[in-house]
Order: structure tokens, then C-alpha cells, then sequence
């Protein structure tokens, strides 16, 4: 993408226009994750200043892992919501044509044991692990969308192929995925998804909206201690990603073999 | 719930911390639908200062029809995103109790042709859905949870009984459900939603969450026209609540039967 002139390498973001605790900037279309790593720090210090501070980031590229923004707010001890739209990757629900983007939210408050962060696309798998399970040539658990003939389907190929991801909770996420879409072109000034390029190659020009509070009691430990049934355990959002990044510092950064041959190949 | 005590008719809201954009407010156990009409007009008040503005209520009762605060919010010309906990509706993915509360999400966006409003439980049906289907002797159109063995059901009496509603998406809803609680209590000072009565009768010392944004570029016309396929038009959140709302006006209010026998024998 930085080949290809969709990405300007050495861009930094701007602050376009202040609003006292929202503030607008513009992404000139630099690497996302350092606009929103930026944008999430500049949130941050609205928050300490006016409890609750939010940056809308338009005309921004890929953020690559959302997770990873709120883990930064997390870590200056804020609580934090955000979401980014996309390319229209999927059908809204009851039609057939991908027409809205899959707009992840991240959403993560602190704690000490390990930071309580969902990070989740409206489609039922976001793009990214509909690729990692046709890697590893492995079903999805549960339908992820339709084929070509409209009935559900559980591989990821076909998935892939037919552009027909399946939101979650079916009419229910495809309206929280437009409602994400208008809020980020709304707020930030930028595009709405029908205004981003549908080459993944050339999908720049999201809107972003960096949500940050510092004022949040901490209370994660003891919903926590509630949270599955005695019987049943229940993972909570981000308990599998703390338990990978201990095991990566350890024992070093596990590589999915095609990925790795691709790096090599480079 | 005013015959047994669990809510104070005659009491209102009060600030109980300031932050600047950010409002702590006690509900003091009074009318839910009461305190949420005036602590959105606060928040509306902040993000006219502030750019966004939120407020945090702990202590406060069932919101009723969540939709209609971020209504109020568009009818003042401010994008909302609001939430409640709710008492312990919903098992977490992978556990079979319910633990966690299915926390209605409320988001919307002013438009001068009918506000775009999303109004969604995390669980696949609310509660009052359930009952409705129940009461029309509907099945669900989609599994709407489990009945006692684990079997996928769409009999929402079934459901109601072994109250394992299916939340949207499996894990991602109950993630978000999670997040949603967290950040709820978390922000008010208020009650989690383990620590809320199990009895509906008795639901009460909610938290709640009203976030409004005053600087919103209207997009909704623009991206509306581009939603569902040309073959397939799909419905946009807030489209039938509008036309019921339009025929309501003008034919009178519709009410449920077996509702309207309730209330005669009042």
C-alpha cells in the first residue's frame, strides 16, 4: 500500500478542528497505526483533562489491531472505546451485496491482573480470521456467512469468494455496523464506507473515533469472579491474548508457516 | 415496583461528581424513565459545551424504551450512544447460568427525514421480545437460545424457562455485554450486574451510560442511499419505528391484547 501510493509513508496527522473535549484531526493518510496511536494519546490527555475526551480521525489508513490502542489507553489507566469503519465488505442484513464495512470496536477498561479489551468486527469473523482458518484449512465453529447460492456456509473460502459475511446476530449487527459508519464519517468529517475504495489494496481513507474516560472505578475483579457459571468457565474478552503475550515473550513470537514464507520470500 | 418499594415515585436525580464533560449522577432509586429523560438533557448540555458530553447514573431504575433517549437527543440535533446493565438475563458464551445482563445499546443520529436509531439488546431477542413472540404464539425466526438440555430454540417460552438466551454472535455479544457492564458501573460508581436483584420485580440500582455528541457532519442521507443491494432493500434502524409512529399518530396506538386485558382489569 505504501507501493502502490495508497498509503504516504511519512505523513503525521493534524489536528483539524477542536471542539474543547472532541477534537477532530486528519490522518493525511499515514500509516494508521501510528495516526491512531497518536490520536489514542491525544484522547488520553482530553480525558485527564475533562473526564471524558474523543478524537475523530478522518482520512486515515488501516490500524492494523485495534486492540492494540485500547491496550495503550489501558496501560495510562483509562478506560477506552473506539471503532473504525471499512471497505463495504459485507451485506447488510437481508440483502446480497457487501454494502457495509465490518467496522471493528474495540472497547477495554484496566486492571491490574490484566486488562479486561474485546476487540470485535461486526461480521461474525472479521476478514482476518476467515484467511487464518482457510490457512490452516480448518472450519469455521459456526456459520460465518452464505455461498454463492445463499445458504450458510462454514468454510472460509467460500465465505471469501462469495463476499457474503454474515453480521452478528444477524439484523442486529448490521445495524450497529451502519450506526459505527455514521458516527465515524459524522464526527471525524471524513468517509462513510461507501466512500472507501473496494481494492484492499487501496482501502484508505477511514474514519476513526478514539473514545477515552479517566474516570472509571475499578470493578473488573469482581464482576470477573461472577462472570461463566462454577461448572462452565467463561473466557473473558482478552484472557487468551494475555495468556499468548506472556507465551510470545517467553518463548518467542509463534509465525503461521504460510505468513512466515511470505516474509522470507520479501 | 412502587407497591413494593423498589422504586421511589417521588424522587429525582442528582449530580454526584463532576468532571468537566464527564457527570457522575445518582438515580436515587426513582423513576428510570424519569431520570434518563434529564440526565440526557445533561449530557446534551455538556456536549454543547464540551463538544461531547456524558453522564454516568448509577442508582437508578429500568430505563423502559431506551430508544427514546437518544431520540431526544436527535430531536436536539446531537448523535447519542447510550447503555444499561440490566440484572443477570444471560449465560456468558460457553457457560449455561445466566450471569451476565443482556445491557440494551442505544445508538442514533439526527436526520431532518427520520432519525436513524438503534435500539439492541446483546441478547438475540430481548426479553420483551421473547414475551411478545410468546404472547402472539410466534417462533422465533432465528434460534433465540437454548432450551433446558442445550438444544437450540426458537420457542420463546422455552427460553424464558431455562433462561439461556443466546447473546449475539455467541462470544462477541457476550463480550460486549461484559464490556458494556464494566463500563457502566465502572463509570456511574454504581452497581454491576452482579450485584443486582434477580427478581424483576426488584430490578433495580441500574447503571447507565448517555454519551451525546454536538458536532456531527449529517452523512445519514448520503450512506442511507447506499444501503442494501438495488435487488434487496434492507430496512434501516429506526425505519419501522418511524412508520409505526406515523401511523400511530394518525390511527391510534396499537396495543397488545392480551396488555389491554391487564390493564382494564387495573
Amino acid at each position: 500500500m505504501i507501493d502502490n501510493g495508497s498509503v504516504d509513508v511519512g505523513a503525521e496527522p493534524a489536528l483539524a478542528a477542536s471542539f474543547g473535549a472532541l477534537e477532530r484531526w486528519d490522518g493525511r493518510r499515514g500509516p494508521g497505526n501510528l495516526n491512531v496511536w497518536t490520536c489514542m494519546d491525544r484522547a488520553i490527555a482530553l480525558a485527564r483533562e475533562h473526564g471524558i475526551g474523543c478524537v475523530a480521525l478522518a482520512n486515515t489508513t488501516r490500524w492494523m489491531r485495534g486492540g492494540a490502542y485500547c491496550w495503550q489507553a489501558a496501560d495510562a489507566g483509562v478506560a477506552s472505546l473506539c471503532w473504525t469503519n471499512t471497505l463495504a465488505n459485507t451485506p447488510p442484513w437481508g440483502a446480497t451485496e457487501p454494502r457495509i464495512g465490518n467496522n471493528p470496536l474495540v472497547v477495554a477498561v484496566p486492571r491490574a491482573a490484566g486488562h479486561v479489551v474485546l476487540d470485535m468486527a461486526m461480521s461474525q469473523f472479521s476478514v482476518g480470521a476467515l484467511i487464518a482458518h482457510w490457512h490452516r484449512r480448518e472450519p469455521l465453529p459456526v456459520p460465518g456467512g452464505f455461498d454463492a447460492a445463499g445458504e450458510a456456509a462454514t468454510d472460509a473460502r467460500t465465505i471469501l469468494d462469495s463476499k457474503r459475511l454474515l453480521p452478528i446476530g444477524y439484523w442486529k449487527g448490521s445495524g450497529l455496523a451502519l450506526m459505527l459508519d455514521l458516527l465515524a464519517a459524522g464526527l471525524s468529517g471524513g468517509r462513510a464506507t461507501y466512500q472507501i475504495d473496494l481494492d484492499p489494496d487501496r482501502e484508505v481513507g477511514l474514519s476513526q473515533v478514539l473514545i477515552a474516560f479517566a474516570h472509571v472505578d475499578v470493578v473488573a475483579d469482581a464482576v470477573l469472579a461472577h462472570f461463566g457459571s462454577p461448572a462452565h468457565a467463561a473466557r473473558y474478552p482478552g484472557e487468551r491474548v494475555q495468556a499468548a503475550r506472556e507465551r510470545s515473550l517467553r518463548d518467542g513470537v509463534e509465525v503461521d508457516e504460510n505468513v512466515w514464507q511470505e516474509v522470507q520470500a520479501l
